[in-house]
């Protein structure tokens, strides 16, 4: 066996079936041994970055392995964007990169050309990064696997020496790795915890995140919620972890749904699952919410679980056996019928106030999507605007975003990716900024006719940036509008070179008659986007105001 | 006068004039400032590696500095590329990023989202690389440029605290700083051994390098070279300069120019001037050659210089003070009537050997190029089709390569650099596969119509990778040609997306007639890249092989 066959080995153990890279010197060896191979198909993408999203959403929609290949040199420093994004969504994805049999370590401006010395480059934003350099160091690539999918997810890189991958080894030297897990000794405790506070509390919220996903627990949750009967919130990139709960009132935060916010201000008891609680760090508005409240919050982080937050007892736990022990407790219905009939209350009173004629186009489209497709949305205001019609709607979808990191141009890649993983259509919701900056990849699309449906929302501008220019420096908007010198081909043309479909958004009824198409919703480009919190104000007292009769109404519950 | 003030009077001082990037929330009051300064232009890009690759092409015209700014996170991460690009080919570009207050030196993981810690990221990449936290950091930035532009040239980089944009400060507070500089001491002791060495000499050499032009210093050598009348070869970074001089005999390598590889091989004293030597360290054929002639080598970094070279002396010493010292001293024209014509009947008897159709096609096209025209060239078979028809061609044009890092996909954004650098028409050559991987940027070019011409030589393959494959593997390519699974878009198509003008090259009379413009030449995707040079051969015994007996001869001189 070979070195290239023991990591294929690996990653097909790890139910890895398609890998995404671009073919060059130094992993040309490993691209053939991929091709040769059964059960796991490599994919040839036309820029590194975007092969690299593509592992990012094949990863994403169940949270398992991902696999991306590069070359040395600009081959993988086209990767870095992506693996921060990994990173900071914990998105479980080995990045593979090779070099010749030149050292590494020194600088690459003598004598050394491409060859950089890459670990030191991306160990701050990976869970394990390492050189192979001989056989001594086959052990990492187990290793590197069991650290990706272990604990809180995320990105490991592997740099092998070239001439390692047609080396004969011999299986048995190679020890396997566990995943790593966490201890349980805090179990009993958050449990008596959970119970006690839902004893006490009258106005007692679940808040969930991606982590729920990631700990793969969502079915779990569900069974949960439908016992508890509480309110449920999120945080965005948990709104589909929400959407399979009873009693789901949409996601928080600065540009988070309002009636959320209201619901998360006005609750006494906050349970926490697999949602790292960035929001009081980020905005004083929602220390101002944590201080009429007790919460228990668990994650699986060991660093996050370091921060103090106010009123907030935490505990590093595996949220899978958190829910589980729950389940197991012989935990009841809590009564909060009051309670729910409030959150009820504010969610209809204002549920329609924020909404845009864009959200509500959206919700029609979002309204229409099979339950198995996955959704894949970009960066900027279409991102909120698609969260926002995701709340609204009827969707359950698997939904990808590029949360933490904000990676403008990911949401094609990831929706080929996502396709790798699911065997299932998917929806790519895209700006026309975003669409512009990996625009290549829709070649990979046309080449492999992918049942992709690429739906630009075009406001022709960068809004989200403009509207920081109009809050800044009022009249004058540079780079961001076509008046300010931004500007977007037209989309027709741009599906004709590429052989896509093209329609403008229209008839919603004739939206998934076919595909790959690209879908083109012409949007005003001065729709600002709404709602978002002011600096200084309750995270329930939003921007744009509410007549402050109705606010006083719903703030005095 | 503010921060963002301070800093854009430091770049106009050093006569940067355009600079590139992409606005985001962190950047947004350095954009403004930029916007309101005479005599300085902010542009916007469609991918901040391509916005980079701008400043690298604006810099390597007359290797002034450039500038790039980004906002945090991927806006920084998609920088990463071009800034090894500027490293490995000493470009002196100035990259500008951005943070908010939140302190940098933590992991991404913990409630950062986009804030990452910069420096450790590039600083293997860069001359100098810092973050700038309040007022006392802001001597970093003269510092910075000093650097940038000192001895051997390369990037820096500079990190912002965002709220420091628009501080007011007294100018007066922060030194100046000198370029580097290196000492003179052994200029005396170069010169007496060029002197002996010439003296001595059968078959001397001049061996140039891009570090010429680097040192300002082409003029110089052009009056030493008519003075000398010796032979002149060159890296192919450093053809340009070479072309500048009398009896250029081409660019040597493993893909060098054939003839070229016969005059180094044959000669028996080289003076090496502003190249970096790398060939014998890569190549062991060139190790090979070493060993019948001495060398004087004199480079201007400290790093390169301690490298041990067979027969080489090597001096760190600016090529500009010696070539001045040199022309000062009463140096005289060396007689080496037998060795010149030796290396014209080299030349003449088999220039004509490795001209395959394309490079015939280029020398017609490089012939009607004006001279003050920029060239660039992106990276695969392309460039050294390029690279080998402009040595055959009249051309003197400056041409940019991306030559030691080697980044696909940059030619494009270096045309548009080195238009706001030259203010003359740029023709820019590019291959299928480097065109797709910035294609965003013909967006740029079309709402600026700049004047530039973008020559597609699309032989529909991934073409260098491919001929590794088929030495390699025989008879199966994959990823590198149509049926290995790889794609180009229809150009025509493209073009038209992109509002540029679009011809299949045929007649050249037509080729200077309009601009923007997309040509595409299309090339039988079988033609090979020749001539190369096989492991274990001496240099100038290249495949495919000579007809024995013409290398017999030639070898016999």
């Amino acid at each position: 066996m070979t070195i290239a066959e023991y990591l294929i080995g690996v990653l097909k153990k790890n139910n890895v079936t398609d890998v995404f890279g671009i073919p060059g010197g130094v992993v040309l060896d490993l691209l053939y041994t991929f091709e040769k191979t059964e059960g796991i198909t490599p994919h040839l993408s036309y820029h590194e970055q975007a092969a690299a999203f593509e592992a990012c959403g094949y990863s994403q929609v169940n949270h398992t392995l991902g696999v991306t290949y590069a070359t040395r040199g600009p081959g993988f420093t086209n990767l870095i964007t992506s693996i921060a994004d990994a990173y900071a969504d914990s998105i479980p994805v080995l990045f593979i990169t090779a070099h010749t049999d030149i050292a590494v370590g020194e600088s690459v401006r003598f004598e050394k050309e491409q060859e950089l010395n890459t670990v030191p480059m991306i160990r701050n934003i990976t869970k394990y990064a390492e050189v192979i350099e001989n056989i001594d160091d086959i052990f990492k690539i187990e290793k590197a696997v069991a650290i990706a999918l272990g604990r809180r997810k995320g990105p490991v890189f592997l740099d092998f020496a070239s001439h390692l991958w047609n080396r004969e080894i011999c299986i048995s030297q190679f020890g396997s790795y566990e995943k790593e897990t966490i201890q349980n000794d805090s179990l009993d405790l958050v449990i008596k915890r959970i119970r006690g506070g839902l004893k006490k509390a009258n106005r007692p919220v679940l808040l969930v995140g991606d982590g729920v996903r990631q700990a793969n627990a969502v079915d779990d949750l569900k069974k949960l919620c439908d016992i508890l009967r509480i309110p449920v919130i999120s945080s965005r990139c948990g709104e589909d972890v929400g959407k399979c709960c009873e009693n789901y009132f949409g996601y928080i935060g600065s540009h988070g749904i309002r009636y959320a916010n209201f619901v998360f201000a006005k609750a006494d008891y906050v349970i926490v699952l697999g949602n790292r609680m960035a929001f009081p760090a980020k905005s004083k508005s929602f220390s101002v919410a944590l201080r009429n409240k007790t919460i228990t919050w668990i994650d699986v982080d060991e660093k996050e679980v370091e921060r103090i937050i106010d009123n907030t007892e935490v505990f590093q736990l595996d949220v899978r056996k958190v829910i589980s022990a729950l389940l197991e407790s012989d935990i009841n219905t809590v009564q909060v019928d009051k309670w729910i009939s409030d959150c009820n209350y504010i969610r209809d009173k204002i549920a329609d106030f924020d909404k845009c004629w864009t959200v509500s186009y959206l919700v029609k489209i979002l309204n229409m999507i099979p339950d198995d497709f996955v959704i894949t949305v970009d960066v900027g205001n279409n991102e909120f605007w698609v969260a926002q019609a995701y709340v609204l709607s009827k969707a359950k979808n698997r939904i990808l975003y590029s949360k933490s990191f904000g990676a403008l141009g990911s949401s094609v890649a990831k929706a080929i990716g996502a396709y790798y993983a699911s065997g299932k259509p998917v929806i790519c919701f895209t700006g026309d900024q975003g669409l512009q900056l990996n625009v290549q990849e829709l070649q990979f699309i046309s080449q492999e006719k992918l049942p992709i449906y690429i739906c630009v929302i075009n406001n022709s501008a960068s809004g989200m940036i403009r509207d920081k220019e109009l809050q800044r420096y009022k009249n004058k908007v540079i780079h961001t509008t076509k008046e300010g010198g931004y500007s977007v081909p037209n989309l027709q043309k741009l599906a004709e070179t590429y052989r896509l479909k093209y329609e403008i958004w229209g008839d919603c009824e004739e939206f998934l008659s076919y595909s790959p198409v690209l879908l083109e919703l012409r949007v005003q480009d001065e729709i600002p986007l709404r709602p978002l919190l002011p600096i200084g104000r309750v995270c329930q007292n939003m921007s744009p105001d509410l007549p402050a009769n109705i606010f006083a109404e719903l703030d005095a519950i």
